[in-house]
């Protein structure tokens, strides 16, 4: 189908088009020329550097991105980033989550989360060539995966050595090359400032990926070190860390064409995956998936009451569900409505020709492409199975049981033989993951859970079934429900994984011990453990041999590019990235034209007086009496709440600063629109768009609403 | 609350603003050089005369408005105006509704439907003196009220003498000027074409006054007269109409920003009501309407099956019910969100203290305010009371009895001295409307609205209730909902008006045969007979009194809006207006722009395959195949379906001719934005839009998709 643009205004004001790209920082200096040209003032060469301006003021926060905006070590990342910290510090008389924080000294900041840590990328460094130059030619899938595992560990057990970092080896291009990437960890993080609910979360799930949006998404921490400036653990002798810069905050910000940039750690894309990829992806897994998530949130609604307690344990489960239900929903109709399948068998078709054109490009890739397609084909052989297993994990019992015994079984080698994720260094975070089970674990729905998982399982053809499981659970082709629903409640009834103090003790436990349990999780987990064995080793064997030959497919694709004269970037895997492009709307749907910044009097409109869209009196009423402190924005007559920008982004850069051309601070990105889903897998610039909260409505809110003038004034505000 | 404009890019290409006024055609002349500056290229002069171009092509169309588009009679009207002919000639076997129609010759197009019409206006005279002229200055509320009403019959009758002509007095500003409005009524009309449903009324009710819209909402007509020219009585013999004039329709249409003009009869609208009018209806009668409206329509789902017999007789009452419904709760939210209300205080507040500044003025009107407030007082005060009984109507029994006993009773009285609406020229209306309450008619479904009515009647204070409804239904404060059900059973059980010859018959008896009959409705009517007249009389003594009163208010409004420089116009009477603008989108939602035109290709995107989004698949492939037929718009790149104007207009325009500045056919006026439906009472520029269809879509539609090329032949199409 054809793509609407925005007519007759577009010739006339329209700016340039989005750049697709998550770009390593090294290849920025090449980007050079293109970033100026949109309005980057800095030096391209400068953004290449990771000790320099403005990349070392940009901080890897746990899944999400911040950066520094202060000398003393404060920090600004999304609320939703910080929301698992908030929580955590509220209680029912001291409600902050929902009333907001503001530490009015730094007596007064919150002491640090467990496990809530940040990291500041000090160096990448290349070492395809250690883990992958001294493994022979002719190494099996799973020799070729062990040795690139025990290669990646080595390296980061000499890195992790050196101090107080982080390391580890991240794959580019699915394995074409490796970096090492070595973060200094800070693990004293504090809470200093978060908004109300009803800013920071303005439109809650409603608004989630769309446009219009007004959310105050933004939460400010700091980081501490010890006296001696290094990283260490929580001591009221800790001090403000010294970052070597930081980002001032722009009070002047933006207008629509301006040049903005995001730096930040994406998680993960699918740009270069196979036309059948796409397929199968797109018509069968996510809509599978789409649908076994709806029915879990329908189960977990209708064994838990509104309101109750167990109903409160599961709404950020819910919240999960529903958040990846919409975004494949959404992946699906954009499949549908743009032909993304069969453009993208189109360009594969395209580049293949281009390789068999050459004889020599021919004889180098033949093997490739029937090979890649077996191994897909491979991979996605038990796909409903699978998928039902892996939702499996919904339930916590079995999947505790099953990670306490591996960790028994890892225990018996030395370390660096053990899986990855059961290794010494993982130890702490199974201990805490042990520790937080019970926040969000109810038996009635856990059971309600597993019953519909189950017999969803036991619908499968006999040949796909496992006879442990099916002996373990009592299933059949013709289940009888109330049985299935006996059997768990007498497992529920009967086991003591729900007690944290024996979760905690089997921690420490032997093999042995869990062979002669007779709490019927452990027991199940013994007995299904030669099955979960079985299923990696095939799962190694086959990314083996996709590591061996994915990179030559990608080979193949960045010759292809190169000689159709584009820069290449690679998906994105939680690295460090830079993207840019401009401050514009989009066309969400013919006829409708999405503006690129929203007012706080939009804010109000949408202000009902109940969440999500519970904005307070006091707010309402200095939007009314058009207090806008100074941060109202010429063209717009008002101060900007949200604004849409044509980078390239994905989760993971929630937090991200927004720059501009002088590398300011302009605003934060904390989204993407509806439409941009599936941009994770194709780009299309007419509508992918990131969603950023607008620096002048942070800084009004600092200022008019809360208050937080001291923390104004610790950072720089430029005009 | 401050209103958004599109930012940054409105200083460079937003045109001028929404042009308010609904204008008689005399005003037009005074206008002419705003009109001409906007891109009027006719005569403004010409523009005035109802017998030349373009006025004299333009048709009143019951209801709705159509134009002469060819100079054998054909006329072009909005499909919604012609759907209650199309679907009279739709049958199972040939589903013309559903699949759509084209005669291919004369001979095919499909005899009149009774009691289908249209007027052609052809003189609008001043008649003010000869209505109230003659009237004393001291009559009584009630006399004063009959007095206008005799002298408007007795025009009625003179005029309708003359030939064939429908005639009318019409009340502009509230009564301070009347006008006798002639024209020539034309009684064979026959259906030439209409688009399948899937054109005409795609979007359905779900796209029901909102954009972006996709609806072919357009159908051809052929208007018949008598071998000698004159109207007459649908003959075999009857030949087409030749107008004098007839409208060329444009195939190059307009683009943004472009000068358009709507000739039509807007049916009613509020712009001069009184500050506490606003406050009653928008605060009182509009959520009450609305709340009665959702509990009638819960009433009717409840009691009829999806699919049954009895839902499809009431969908089209159902749909009428939702319609206003969306209507008054557009109107809440505009009123809460643009605090209307308060503008208008202070509107009206400025104009008193402009009377006051004067003595003179002062003196003049000095009774006016409070003797209005008083009235208006009067009228609402059994607001609910008279809510509840108006919605009884939807019990079709009770309200045929009570119709056809008062006509019996009018009968009694010479013809001139009848009540409107039962005298000898309404007979044919009223045994037409007595032939159709069959096909709208389900006795249980009739049984349960009548039971949710009656029981909100029972709860209203004993005062407000009349001892014959009490007595009839057996209501009390304590009601038992079985004993009413099983009341009401028996009064349908036992009710003969369920059959039309029954019914027929009763349109020929004398007060003294209802007086005498057993049938349980018709004695309702006898009973609730002396009720009907007391309320009647109070009625139209308030509204006599409104009648003296209120031309003093209007006068005073025009005497201050012409001192700041005003021109002004009446409210919509149903009478000939133009109204002018140009065509442009607006903002909906603060950070979303609706853009002026929709295209093919969204239309496409909105197909489900299910109703109403149910476009064909020979349409889609034609979609796909960019097949545009030479009627896409270069600044959009497809083919325009329907677009966006800031012109002025309501109800009734529905089917006008949207022309250009040279009067040429670019589009068909059908609907207004969500946004703009408080526009009746508040007109404002920033989102007042009106919907057209483009005229390139309907050739489109015609050349493409239905091959009615012999239709496109006849008619003018200019480039």
């Amino acid at each position: 189908m054809r793509r609407w643009t925005f007519p007759l205004l577009a010739a006339v004001c329209t700016p340039a088009l989005a750049v697709e790209g998550m770009w390593q920082p090294h290849q920025l200096p090449a980007l050079g020329q293109e970033m100026k040209q949109l309005g980057l003032e800095l030096d391209p060469a400068s953004m290449a550097d990771l000790n320099a301006f403005p990349l070392n003021a940009v901080i890897n926060f746990g899944g999400c991105t911040a950066s520094f905006v202060s000398p003393k070590g404060l920090l600004v990342t999304n609320h939703h980033c910080g929301y698992g910290a908030i929580q955590y510090h509220s209680t029912p008389e001291d409600n902050i989550l929902e009333n907001g924080f503001l530490a009015q000294s730094l007596a007064q900041e919150k002491t640090p989360v467990p496990g809530y840590k940040i990291w500041i990328t000090e160096s990448m460094t290349d070492v395809t060539d250690q883990v992958v130059g001294g493994l022979p030619a002719d190494l099996s899938g799973v020799d070729y995966y062990q040795g690139v595992e025990s290669q990646r560990k080595a390296l980061v057990a000499q890195c992790e050595a050196d101090g107080p970092y982080r390391c580890q080896v991240s794959s580019f291009h699915h394995g074409a090359s490796y970096y090492l990437i070595k973060a200094m960890e800070i693990r004293d993080v504090r809470l200093v400032y978060t908004p109300s609910l009803s800013v920071g979360k303005y439109g809650g799930d409603i608004d989630n990926w769309m446009w219009p949006r007004h959310t105050g998404d933004f939460a400010f921490f700091r980081a501490y070190v010890g006296p001696d400036g290094k990283p260490a653990e929580y001591s009221e002798e800790n001090v403000p860390y010294q970052p070597q810069r930081f980002l001032k905050v722009s009070a002047s910000g933006l207008d629509e064409g301006d040049f903005v940039m995001v730096t930040g750690y994406p998680g993960s894309t699918d740009r270069y995956r196979t036309a059948q990829e796409v397929e199968i992806y797109f018509e069968s897994l996510y809509p599978a998936a789409r649908d076994l998530r709806n029915q879990v949130i329908a189960v977990i609604e209708q064994s838990s009451e509104p309101g109750s307690d167990a109903r409160i344990k599961y709404e950020s489960t819910l919240a999960g569900l529903a958040n990846y239900a919409k975004n494949y929903q959404s992946m699906v109709e954009s499949y549908q409505s743009t032909g993304f399948g069969e453009a993208k068998q189109q360009r594969e078709a395209q580049m293949w020709a281009w390789v068999e054109s050459d004889p020599a490009r021919a004889a180098k890739y033949a093997d490739v492409k029937s090979g890649l397609a077996e191994l897909i084909d491979q991979s996605w052989q038990h796909m409903e199975r699978d998928l039902i297993l892996g939702y499996l994990r919904y339930a916590q019992l079995p999947d505790t049981a099953a990670r306490l015994y591996r960790l028994a079984q890892e225990k018996k080698k030395p370390d660096a033989e053990r899986e990855a994720g059961f290794q010494e260094r993982d130890w702490e975070g199974i201990e805490a993951a042990m520790k937080r089970m019970d926040r969000r674990f109810d038996a009635k729905v856990e059971q309600a859970i597993l019953a519909h998982l189950l017999s969803r399982y036991a619908e499968l053809p006999s040949s796909e079934r496992d006879p442990v499981i099916d002996r373990t659970f009592g299933l059949s082709a013709d289940l009888d429900p109330q049985a299935l629903a006996d059997k768990l409640a007498g497992m529920y009834a009967k086991t003591q994984l729900t007690d944290l103090e024996t979760r905690l003790a089997w921690l420490e436990a032997s093999p042995e011990r869990f062979e002669r349990s007779d709490d019927p999780f452990i027991r199940f987990a013994v007995a299904d453990y030669d099955r979960v064995m079985a299923k990696e080793q095939t799962d190694k064997r086959i990314s083996g041999e996709l590591l061996q030959l994915r990179p030559r497919y990608m080979a193949a694709i960045i010759d292809y590019q190169q000689s159709q004269g584009h820069s290449v970037y690679a998906d994105a895997n939680s690295s460090l990235r830079v993207t840019f492009g401009t401050v514009q709307g989009y066309s969400p749907q013919d006829g409708l034209w999405a503006t690129p910044f929203t007012t706080l009097e939009g804010l109000a409109r949408k202000a009902t007086g109940e969440k999500p869209f519970d904005a307070s009196d006091r707010q309402l009423t200095l939007i009314k009496e058009k207090q806008y402190g100074g941060f109202d924005m010429p063209t717009l007559g008002s101060v900007p709440v949200n604004f849409l920008s044509d980078l390239d982004s994905t989760g993971g850069n929630s937090g991200s600063p927004t720059l501009n051309g002088k590398g300011e601070l302009v605003g934060l990105l904390f989204d993407g629109v509806y439409e941009s889903i599936i941009a994770d897998w194709d780009f299309n610039p007419d509508n992918a768009r990131s969603i950023h909260v607008d620096s002048r409505y942070m800084l009004w809110v600092m200022k008019e609403l809360d208050g937080a003038d001291h923390l104004l004034k610790e950072m720089a505000i430029v005009r």
